[in-house]
């Protein structure tokens, strides 16, 4: 079975946990066994919105799943960027694992937008999905459904 | 069975949508047949959340369920408030319903979260259960569980 890790950062906009929940969910269709890697609050925030793991299995703290992580550990990598700090786990992660990778770039702020896709352009050859998008998740369900929809099973 | 409305106003907390999930949740636990009444960009977020409709199974628009709403047709009222929208829609559904009612009142800035929790008190006898809250969940994940304790079953 293929191997897909997501990468939460800070969980600022209000679309990223249920994007992230959303994610896991078709890649599990899709036939992928998912793990997902978040910073303490994003993982807070994934707990109570799934309270029976029903949609995500599982969850590993991204500072011990860093530490740990070697080359193709995993199939697919799948970050969630819209801070600096998610741009730079997502680096670091991609030169890491140097394995099929998207980004999943989103603000409601073009500039910020631009700015978040640039930095990931300048640092890794990744794929990036991208939208302007806050709290309406549509325009990045159907981007990620039609990313989802390219890949190898 | 008895009837539970949440009501969900415009989702700009990070934290609405896992609560929602996890409110319906606790709530359905202990016995309650629950509706989410909901703005449609709050509706979008919560199917993005729980897309096999594992939590929620009852959706309906805010509006259309205000249009028909009577009496004492539900058991309970248990309003997400963190906007002034989200507060008068709170204190209409109170006024029709004339149930027993929570107000769940949520906001970073503490400023804002007395002038909800002003609002409410001043148009209302709802009780209210009140954080500064916005990524984190846990103080209002903690304060809903002391409050489905006491509810009758």
């Amino acid at each position: 079975m293929k191997k897909a890790l997501i990468l939460l950062g800070c969980p600022e906009a209000p679309s990223q946990t249920p994007l992230a929940v959303y994610t896991t969910y078709k890649l599990k269709e899709r036939g992928y066994d998912v793990t997902v890697a978040s910073t303490p609050s994003a993982m807070k925030l994934l707990e109570v919105s799934d309270p029976e793991s029903f949609y995500v299995t599982n969850k590993v703290d991204i500072e011990s799943c860093l530490e740990n992580l070697n080359e193709k550990e995993y199939d697919l990598l799948f970050g969630f960027v819209h801070k600096d700090a998610a741009a730079a786990y997502f680096v670091t992660f991609y030169h890491i694992l140097n394995t099929e990778s998207v980004a999943l770039v989103f603000e409601k702020d073009i500039d910020l937008l631009e700015k978040f896709i640039k930095d990931v352009q300048e640092s890794t050859d990744s794929k990036i999905v991208s939208a302007r998008a806050y709290h309406n998740p549509t325009p990045l369900r159907v981007k990620i459904d039609r990313y989802i929809e390219t890949l190898e099973v």
